[in-house]
């Protein structure tokens, strides 16, 4: 196959540069890239004819076949063949063999190094999508169980041990919230990024009255293009700043993952998940591991990994286009794939945790020690570090079992740490013990009291349909330029006549 | 020194514990914090007295010591002392030295655990403040060079060959665009995180009725309190948005400063800078060495190091608050002061960066090729990659040197890859090598056309400049808060009478 | 302060340069420095005196001057000026505050290149011999655990469930091989690296007759220099590896510190430590954090971030030295710092873990299906995957617990997968359940019988003599060489007279 | 399809589960172990017959099939099909297809955890034979390239500036030096990890009597099983022992890239190599770009997230085995063909690279003023600092231009920083500048006289290949492992009859 730059070259690249180049990553890459490719290609040639860059009927030529290219790449694909190259020279020899020399005008005024920079900006962008789709179930998911399980009492946990009363519903809560703030930073982040690379060439513009502005509308651009250069070099930049994204994504499932494995161990039995997201042993019998959270919990280390390569590959290279930022392709890729399933067999897997309320209430025990130390000050107006000194002796007198504090004990340790004799009676502390009606004691949206939990877990849920909206409207308006664009050029076709 | 958490022991902590854990990074880190500390717990303990869960009295006696603690913090500052412990354990104990067993009263309805998630993230934001404004001053540097030298003609680099036309000052827009995404995405991200901690207590609230809408009014937060649990699971989370974008930023500096290292070598001599940012050698003495820009390019490794750090801390670890996240802090504070201080350094060094003109005219013979091939392609109709392959046929024929093409090599190349024959003029030729206007012939924005490159540069700057009034006004009012508070504090003071 | 490369300046490093090249970590790194600074400053003015470089009575007087330095270094320390520059251009000036212009000969035929790789190298074997010197005591705890545990039962875990009897000495001992593992790799690594850099000069040799075999006698390095360029490249490089070393041994270390949180929890319980490794917490009475252990688990953040951070910063600088390179200073004392603070916790926490015999002994039952399956297949006949079936039906039937397991239903189930019928006694199903003897009945070396383990053990405890053996001498050597280079110095001072 | 561990189990698990455990990823690692899965196998069947574990008739029977899976496998392949699982599953469901029930004792006192950590531990040890053979060969080019070139000038770099004379040779052979240095690492540290798996069971052994020793034998393990769990949990960890390897050999490779990059620069071309390495522009005729540079330059990005990855999966995961080590079989397979890829085609790459003599000889002129300084000091006996301030005058005086100091003008600035007149001459000036002989002037090994340099890669190369010899003996020794257990195996199938 000859190469589109051959005029200057005395022999081909090596059989090993091809292969190099075009690697097994980098071919399943370019293999997405197709739809992508075709779009921008469409977009380009239209604006070619539109401004009378191309002869009218070359033109008609061209556009007529990548509109059957579009049909066809939907409906029986195409292979990329890396002996050829990349995409682009994929096509450019498609196109050649099926209507000769006249192709030669198919790259006028474009570089691959817009155009692949263009083509990984709408992947990216599709990947956003799908990612946020996801993301907008699992709040949904998250969202439904914490309102179901707002009462159900949880110890809280620090340090993973018991620390705080809590409710089942409001660790769910924290979740949710964490992946809004997620949502949020998802939309802000592809607002800013969202730029038309074409028309920036192979990084210096083009000598031809291109017209950025229509290429950018028609394929559903937020932003023109403003710096050739800035466009080519913000490759691998701007998907940096999504991977940040992910990678604090990732950690929060990595933390609940974490909780799920934990939590779920049958000596602890906070609550359990159905067997299908587990996997057995080839010689135990008895195990049934939590794999998919084991999975999910690594997967971190993938996205991390990605960020990690995105970053070095980048660094230190002069300006303008170099090979180098091919990388940012296919790590983006791996690292968005992985999110995107991650995030699915998530949902999967919690929609079906169901909580033991027997076991976590009766973890809760020692959750009570903080509410003694409340109660004293509330009631025998002490201090708050004299009163959590007293319970701590308490604690330590009693085998650190709060149960078996007694009134007298108690009363004898603040006598220990204030000057004021104070007379302990059982109705206190078994007050204090009792778990009815203990969430409802907080008073403030925030914690745990279920009534500010359910209310909250509204408002959120609120906020993560509106969030779907503005990604929704944004999505549909890129479809739909993809929709106007095919149209418009049929139109043209027709328009312009035979 | 007693702990303040010490009723349950039957020991302290080994001394290898204390110098472990508030080791000397967390020693510099909890020094840092003081006067975020200091902040939030006049905040809290204002609102202890308001919300009356803390005795007048006792109330008015820690405010009047808070009050004094700020003032010295400003002026002599304070030590903290390793083996007491945090920056909290130091003040409690410094309380308890001056007001004795009243001090108790100051951490109720409060743990560590919110207490120092909410001075990280006062400090965090002083850092955004910091890193934004340095931001704003390279961005308007970088605004003024690019309308400088919009019309200083310089080769286009990609793959580090001379590729296409260009100019020092769309050079210098490339970057100043670059860095304009960041300043978008730090007031975006920023806008997201912007949540007041305070009030989550341990992870799952407090038992007292305390209303942390104040606070987060007090300590000029934008978003309130909604899930305790998630405040403190936020933790490094955060963190790592932002240094996703110091990242991108950090990568975005190491390929300028690649630039300044690689084209300001008297081989290329492209630009040159002070000399006041080179170290010479102990052993060459015609050494001038450009370190600074070396140096700016390996910090990217820091950074990222960071972020590395900061999301492997956190890693699978159970919600709720774990030691582990104390990191994040070190982390965080490491890679802010790095992006400070090297934007810092960036800035004054560019600022002395001057082009050498006629070198970069020059080297500009090469970037010419894909203008003689548009220009047979626009006078001759002959389709654009057929057009290519001419002139890169031509190349071969001419030592590489487009200089040395004539007429007649040309036409023959041409002869070779198209049917009609083509009858090429000296005058074609000398009118392509033509440097004069080279650069007004590009149409449109986003090509380095000097008009358009002002053009948009202004926009930038106004860009650059509206941003900075965003900033500019939310940390206005994050300072008015604190001043405010302090004001508010001093009327109830008064108020209330001795 | 005069620079040492003056000459060619028209003016003075900005001070935002020399702040910026000597920053607070490189001060604190040029500190640590200075001893090996003298080191090797002071063998290669001894080798230029017996070289005849430097006129006899010149190299006297600075000879003098460095042992009084040496003395002075070790009593009353130096405080590095970063306003002067670095550790060299400290002492230059020193000296020449000292001597006068005499000091102009004592940096002939040296660079501060190969000065500062030599001393750098020679700090690096510094904190090797120290973290050694640590993984031997901790093996040898571990080692001392593991035979006392031997025959203390204890269940084997895998996905963080109960998977197979194990003991408790056989835990440790797996930390302990995979200690030893570390130790190894370590003399093995240091082994290969253990070059001598100095004579390298700027990269590419001196002009001088220069003897680099005196050098390398003189500070204890067990290989030549090769190759100039390559001794200056290698900077960094060789802490990669040794940063490799230091990820794998921080891994092992998370892991062990989160078996030590997880299984210490009062609901599990296998274990706990002194609380003097612990915290509490200033809100909560009851609480006794594992903060030391959550530490060290965090602790692979810093020393990855680490190793990121030399990666990137080496990461497609051109040969020769770069300024890029002093950031692997920093990088490899923090991480070195980092790994010997936490072997000396570790090694103290875990000196205090005890077994809490009855709650691992309770909690084994689950481990015993698959002795329950082996015994059905060695008892009965049947294939391993159908008697392993088998049990799984059976523990399905029985609320998955094992002791519930009856006669009858065990042969139900065995009916259920195999053709021939197999009467089950309760004879059989008690034999499995009992505990007594349970481990011996492993028989080969690798597998948890006590008998094994303390075989093994006391074999790794052997080999972890023998390493520390072969690094013992080593150091010695190495101290050797130091002080062998400072008596010949006097004796060269005496012999050759006022 | 039946689970192999479904006896327990009330359903499968979900579609979703089975394709995220057995992803794109792990896949087409299961595919490459299937050779290594077979062996192992093969060996531990082969054990359970000579233990007589399992009856003799059934043992024939599996390893009759199993011979023949071998064969096939070489022959025709196999395809893991993710639905059954993994590799194991996929095998003992071919199995019972072709042998019904009997295949139920395949799996006896075996585990899938030790038997994938073997299988993974096998594969590994193919990849670090495959890497070793092309380290070595490209080593053997780079010490050809040293000898060959050991008398051509080049100018030595520092800080991307002109530092030192050096030679063609002697650059070649700092990147010999620095691989050789990883080929001896790569010994050392497969020496110290080659260990046997097998026998550990789920992590706890087996309560049958295997002997592990036999199966280290036959598949060429240097060393025994010592403790089950470590062997388990080295999973992982003795991989990123090798991955800190591959990090710091790519890092070099980066950097020799960007000197290929740079130094073949047009504008300073000191070496240029074969365009068949090379890729063009679409759309700039003149292009020839060094991609296959620039890639690998980028490649240590792929190969440091590996090592990310693999330490992020298994940071603070407790002992035993967890589905999160998975993740390293794929991380270092990635890792691990990057880095095989990379040195075949840096070898053939740098195996045309041709030196430009005269454009190398005419950049050396800055590069002589270490020499005049030094040839000042020989000279005129003055100290080495002043000697180094007045040629820094004096180039300050010439444009910093060597060629342009006159005697008058260095006698001046000698005279500016020293007491006694000097009188410079014309014939000490002119010999200084002289090129010849100017490397053979350094007198010792480990400078850039091509005398040494000759001596020094011949040891290298000898050294080289005594490094290959070992790795061969190792790898003969691994293979002939493999042939003599199916030797065995053959012979066992005869003796015992039919």
């Amino acid at each position: 196959m000859k190469k589109i730059y051959g005029g200057i070259y005395s022999k081909k690249p090596s059989v090993s540069t091809d292969a190099f180049i075009v690697d097994e990553a980098q071919k399943k890459a370019e293999q997405l890239l197709i739809p992508y490719y075709l779009w921008e290609t469409l977009a380009h040639n239209y604006m070619l004819a539109v401004q009378k860059i191309v002869p009218k009927k070359v033109a008609k030529k061209i556009l007529s076949k990548l509109l059957e290219y579009l049909v066809q790449a939907d409906e029986t694909g195409f292979n990329i063949d890396p002996s050829i190259g990349d995409v682009h020279e994929n096509f450019e020899a498609k196109l050649t063999a099926d209507i000769g020399s006249d192709a030669g005008w198919f790259h006028t005024a474009r570089s691959r190094n817009d155009q692949i920079t263009t083509d990984q900006k709408l992947l990216v962008k599709q990947f956003c999508f799908d990612i946020f789709t996801k993301l907008y179930t699992l709040s949904g998911t998250l969202g439904y169980k914490s309102k179901r399980y707002a009462s159900v009492l949880m110890p809280g946990i620090t340090h993973t041990r018991v620390a705080m009363p809590s409710s089942f519903g409001f660790w769910w809560q924290s979740y949710l919230d964490e992946l809004l703030t997620v949502e949020e930073l998802f939309v802000s982040v592809l607002a800013v990024i969202d730029k038309n690379p074409l028309g920036a060439g192979a990084s210096y513009g083009v000598n031809w009255p291109i017209d950025p502005a229509k290429t950018q509308q028609w394929m559903g651009f937020d932003k023109p293009l403003v710096n050739g250069l800035a466009a080519i070099d913000d490759r691998g930049i701007h998907e940096l700043y999504l991977l940040g994204l992910f990678v604090g994504l990732m950690t929060v499932l990595s933390r609940m993952m974490e909780d799920i494995v934990l939590f779920s161990m049958p000596e602890i039995g906070y609550f359990s998940f159905d067997e299908s997201f587990t996997t057995g042993s080839s010689i135990m019998p008895q195990k049934i591991n939590p794999d998919i959270a084991e999975k999910v919990r690594a997967k971190i280390g993938t996205v991390l990994g990605c960020l990690v390569n995105t970053c070095v590959s980048l660094k230190g290279t002069p300006h303008g286009m170099n090979r180098d930022s091919a990388e940012t392709k296919t790590a983006f890729i791996d690292a968005a794939k992985t999110v995107s399933d991650t995030l699915g067999i998530v949902e999967e897997m919690v929609a079906t945790l169901v909580p033991n309320e027997i076991a976590m209430k009766h973890a809760l025990a020692p959750a009570l020690a903080t509410k003694l130390v409340d109660s004293i000050v509330q009631t025998y107006n002490i201090p708050f570090r004299q009163a959590h000194e007293a319970v701590g002796k308490a604690l330590k007198a009693s085998d650190k079992d709060i149960q078996k504090i007694t009134p007298q004990l108690l009363a004898e340790c603040i006598g220990q740490v204030w000057v004021h004799h104070v007379a302990v009676t059982a109705e206190f502390l078994s007050k204090v013990l009792d778990l009815d009606g203990l969430l409802s004691g907080f008073s403030y949206i925030g914690s745990p009291n279920p009534k500010y939990v359910v209310y909250i877990t509204k408002k959120l849920l609120i906020k993560n349909k509106k969030l779907a909206h503005t990604m929704y409207v944004k999505q549909k308006g890129w479809n739909q330029a993809k929709l106007q664009l095919i149209n418009d050029v049929k139109m043209y076709m027709k328009k312009e006549g035979a």
